[in-house]
């Protein structure tokens, strides 16, 4: 699966891409990933990818053209008249877009190349979410100040889901919103069994199987009573 | 306002925090990021972190030890026995943990000093979340391979409510999200006025402030309609 991050910031992912799932998915070359400078696209002599709202407010939006030249230069065959190649989208990161979940996650790992488009604060020319992007996303209800948080996420998430990134395939499907619970983690505890007077469940040190699956059902239960009463309504 | 980040990977947070907003925060000495590398509170000549759950279950857990003596090194005085100083709070990162969003971001903006504490997608020791951490918090309903990503959005978001961050006083309580209208930002137009034959709505380009305002008003409405109907009903 290939990835493009199309920014303004391409040293921004440095760090996230050479760590963890995502490095491990590269160097298997079960992920590929080009990072693509927006600057590229502009031909002003100050590399300008930005310009003051209509209608007066303040703060600078991403301009429509160099997205679209970026767009059409990245997949050249979309824009070539044949109509949308399978497997390919692209993905504006913005706080107005529609939330991005494990569903959604799921859903984008059946493609094959994604462009993910990494929006500023201030925002875009929404001709690009009305013209160009085939969604828009947004990974929650918070503010940052770009969508290059946005696409790491997604690149991460993503990755992870892919077969052959996760040591053991089965992995992927047993965490927290697998769609298979809608329940949180049930409470994990590992050696010493008791740290500083603390000790971990009792049924968790002996060996009785289906106990430990009913006390793992309920913890996760109350944990998620606790922390995201919204799942257990749904 | 100080942050500290707790973590296996240290070079995650390179690019990250050298780009936008939280960038222009370091330099202005608005915020201090200081990178613990949590092998360092180990003492095997592995450096090992974690080890195996209870009870049987794939995977591996960060352990609690390791983590406990990294916040007394970091909060000293929280554990010398005279209680937790005021405006300081020791944050982990988790999948299971209680939604991070914008209110969540103003209250930390309130805060002095942050410990963010970031889990690895497998989990925590649980004793983590009870006795150690003050609130365990979560991005999203997706599951990432670790809490760095989280933490980097909790740096930003609340790094940009923090007064003198934003060049414009104003501007981080005009976005989507704010507590003011609930709504999605309007969509928003810069030059040309006529892009490839899209044009921007006919109100825009005129000088009339109220028509202006009430297209604004209408245009969230029916975007936040579109994308997120689930705030529209709250």
């Amino acid at each position: 699966m290939k990835f493009h991050l199309l920014t303004i910031f391409p040293e921004f992912f440095r760090g996230p891409l050479e760590h963890g799932v995502v490095a491990r998915a590269l160097k298997k070359g079960i992920v590929d990933i080009v990072i693509h400078d927006l600057r590229k696209w502009t031909s002003d002599r100050h590399k300008s990818v930005d310009d003051r709202p209509f209608g007066g407010d303040e703060g600078m939006l991403l301009k429509a053209e160099p997205l679209f030249l970026a767009a059409e230069e990245i997949f050249p065959a979309r824009f070539a008249g044949a109509g949308k190649p399978a497997g390919q989208k692209i993905i504006l990161l913005s706080a107005s877009g529609k939330p991005f979940t494990q569903a959604v996650a799921r859903r984008l790992a059946a493609e094959t190349e994604l462009l993910l488009v990494c929006g500023r604060y201030e925002g875009v020319d929404e001709r690009v979410a009305e013209h160009l992007a085939d969604e828009e996303l947004s990974i929650g209800d918070f503010v940052l100040s770009g969508g290059e948080l946005g696409a790491a996420v997604i690149v991460d998430s993503v990755a992870r889901l892919l077969p052959g990134v996760l040591g053991n395939e089965d992995s992927s499907v047993k965490e927290s919103f697998s769609e298979m619970t809608g329940l949180l983690d049930c409470p994990q505890y590992t050696r010493p069994a008791d740290f500083r007077g603390w000790k971990i469940p009792e049924v968790l040190a002996g060996g009785n199987h289906e106990e430990i699956r009913r006390w793992r059902r309920n913890a996760a239960i109350e944990k998620t009573a606790r922390n995201r009463p919204d799942l257990l309504k749904s």
